[in-house]
């Protein structure tokens, strides 16, 4: 782990095939870039695993963020899972663009650890560290994205020995899974297949 | 809607421009698509929408799979939301391939309606009939397919004038959130930004 992180206890490295995890439940993400000594953070509704090892990822970045002019510069970026009780920071991110407002970061409260030369935003329940995959034609005719996590993490809160734990984290641990709007749902309760829920 | 759909009064078509929202909280999905008198269905955690309109989406799936060589062979398929109701259905059409088991629908206890040629497995909150947008280096070094949603339908009893109203179904229309194994979460309670939860 990067001697940049701050040296706190519950951010753990999470093994590398175990990264997929992370993201399999759909949730909302955050995505950050650094280059030239500007950062950016912005939210993604539409981020998606692609492969498990070596573990990539899809995320599409509309051709109007200031984050995607930065991976395109960077060749890197991060994506991170927020919580419910980074519903407002979420939102915000998501609303206001660093192309109209240079203190953005400050504003939608973001407050960032650099691991790396990578900017992670702190608070979060889990960062996935990314290498571009330059795919030209996906990028400019799908704004899609292709990366492959070199690094992850998570705070062990919520995700231990391989698991998200959300079932017995505090609630505002829940990942956030956006519906349209300022419109989200937090992820539920836990299911198992040997225990289906009752029918009747 | 075409008239081969059951006369379901529930199951009510959604406008194009907002089919998007019906995968947007990153719910693992079923796939299904048919040729030349072969029907298949197969789970697939790493589905993503891609574009608003016309709609698009991603969805991966393996070289291993039957249902991707009735993709690649009709040029078409159905994204569908499965619900807590149907978790060991769910869970039953990502583990068992046709491949060894011919009969694994009916193994599998999955109900078809079938719409201008298409599979859907009844009993699902929502239905996205795609046509596949070919594109064979993702389809072959990802395994990634697009797809453009031509038409959509949800069950009204989950999803009414353009959003989910999880919060006022059945517990049982949760939409199902894999994250590895037979592990799966539900989606859970309602929170929009201008309530956020209390912090303290």
């Amino acid at each position: 782990m990067p001697t940049t992180l701050p040296a706190d206890p519950h951010v753990t490295p999470v093994p590398l095939d175990k990264a997929y995890r992370l993201i399999n439940h759909g949730p909302t993400v955050l995505v950050s870039a650094s280059h030239d000594g500007v950062d950016n953070v912005m939210a993604a509704a539409w981020a998606c695993a692609l492969d498990f090892q070596p573990p990539k990822l899809t995320v599409v970045l509309d051709k109007a963020t200031c984050t995607r002019a930065l991976v395109e510069a960077s060749g890197r970026f991060v994506v991170q899972v927020p919580t419910v009780a980074q519903l407002a920071l979420t939102h915000a991110v998501g609303n206001l663009s660093r192309h109209t407002d240079a203190d953005k970061l400050a504003h939608c409260q973001v407050a960032l650890w650099h691991a790396d030369g990578l900017p992670l935003v702190a608070g979060c329940a889990a960062w996935l560290a990314c290498r571009l995959i330059a795919e030209p034609h996906n990028q400019q005719a799908y704004d899609l994205f292709i990366g492959e996590v070199e690094q992850a993490w998570a705070d062990s809160r919520v995700f231990r020995d391989g698991r998200w734990r959300f079932e017995d984290a505090d609630p505002r641990w829940r990942s956030l899974h956006h519906v349209a709007g300022g419109h989200f749902y937090a992820i539920g309760e836990a299911l198992a297949v040997d225990q289906p829920p009752p029918l009747g």
